[in-house]
């Protein structure tokens, strides 16, 4: 790779990516006109190189799909060598199957048009779904930052309980126990079909005076972590941690996770930095996958 | 076509749609999660059909293409005869060349999309640069509604004269002059490239009791008109007009025209309606041609 092109979305990590691969890092020119369009311009020295193109998609979405596509035309303008994405956090990736017909795959329109657009690989932090990848037409790897989530945790936590919300993403419970020597289980979570309302149990597991560390790739409303962190104190935990890739954290999250008592919120350094949660980083894992 | 479909964006002329062309419409159901993400979904009831997608890509222009892309992702997993799209506003038109390298042609980016996402024709209403229209892989038709244009401002200026902002726009400020049976002319525009003000000057043209109307495909910031408006009542003109196809209006645009004291904002309804504009209906002249 030649030279790192940091998109509009990209402020907090850009600087630390291009020190961790010793790689120049310029920026994308980004402004609004007054009526609400974006405007763009990528700098002319990254004509002729192989390019790192770094952007999550952040929220606003849609923005940020948009600018990304108007940042892969400019490139498209100059002659670029190679156009890797890396792109943190892939946004719509929960939209990835139809429920009801008429429903669109989200994931994959975004993925598509990536890739015709030109961007050859993709690099991402813990997608949703890593099967998904499979609509972007090229090179792609998913990257899941167990060893940094561990290492953070280590620091925090003593003789931790990993849990996971749903059965599901007990898989990801169950290689977080095992970078950290532990033990792990699931939630049984039940949705009352009249109310809404989540109802959460646990297997037979004695979490008296441990710190228990609930893991998910995505923390969205906090409503559901926030029910388990209550039901986990009231099993006579010590300290609840959310460990995650992504901390969305829509409207008023992080303060229902405060009530619920939760010690502290851990999370990849994926999406724009916010008060209340603690970051790991998880550019040193990228870099490594990138020298290989 | 079978069918109308509303997109996301076409509440206000959706109904007047379906009753000109005497084509049922259904809508598109849309809902924005607590994250940001959009969720739509279209109703099966378009599966087997020849499709008429209406939708505007009104400010905020990024959500509104999302929300399009999305649709005709739905639309691909139905199985869809033909989608028409009819996009009276085309966001993004006057992104249409390079004037500094490592922009993009953004509109060349979006309409390239609309068709490689299975758009066969599109219909839109006065777009900035028809031959833009070339970098849609498919059917375009570009609607000047000068005829409707032309009714309205007959029934409120006494033989007007039309004028058009710059000399690149005179073709229009005579084909409205044309469809007036009167007279015509353009301004000419300096901007002094220290200030970046705007100075305004007029050819040998007596406007002295005139109406006059200045003509142009949109309006955005109104800064210019405002400042030609009041220069042409200085010239002794009894009312200023204004007349468009998009009537975007950003940010207090219609206080700079009433400060101005233009008569009137006359536009196409190609855009969700704004109070302080007189809108003059498209549909009847969308109509003939779809009926060819």
């Amino acid at each position: 790779m030649d030279i790192i092109l940091c998109g509009t979305k990209s402020d907090w990590f850009c600087d630390n990516l291009s020190k961790s691969l010793n790689i120049k890092s310029l920026k994308v020119f980004h402004k609004v006109f007054p009526d609400g369009e974006t405007y763009i311009r990528v700098p002319e020295e990254v004509s002729g190189k192989k390019v790192i193109l770094a952007h999550s998609l952040s929220p606003p979405q849609n923005d940020s799909i948009w600018e990304l596509i108007l940042i892969l035309e400019a490139l498209r303008e100059l002659d670029i060598k190679e156009i890797n994405g890396y792109i943190p956090y892939v946004a719509y990736s929960r939209q990835d199957k139809i429920f009801l017909n008429g429903e669109p795959i989200s994931i994959k329109a975004l993925l598509q048009i990536l890739s015709q657009m030109g961007m050859s690989s993709i690099y991402t932090i813990d997608i949703h779904k890593p099967n998904t990848l499979s609509y972007f037409n090229g090179t792609s790897y998913n990257i899941i930052p167990f060893k940094s989530m561990a290492n953070m945790i280590r620091n925090m936590a003593k003789h931790p309980f990993v849990i996971s919300p749903d059965i599901g993403a007990l898989e990801r419970a169950r290689r977080l126990a095992n970078e950290l020597s532990t033990d792990f289980d699931y939630m049984e979570k039940k949705r009352d079909v009249y109310t809404g309302k989540i109802e959460i149990s646990f297997h037979e597991v004695n979490l008296k005076d441990r710190d228990v560390v609930i893991v998910d790739d995505i923390i969205s409303t906090g409503g559901t972590v926030a029910e388990a962190a209550k039901k986990i104190y009231s099993l006579g935990a010590k300290k609840v941690f959310v460990a995650v890739s992504h901390a969305l954290l829509a409207g008023d999250a992080i303060n229902k996770l405060k009530e619920a008592n939760v010690y502290s919120v851990l999370s990849a350094n994926t999406l724009p930095p916010k008060s209340g949660v603690i970051y790991y980083d998880v550019i040193p894992e990228l870099a490594e996958i990138l020298k290989q």
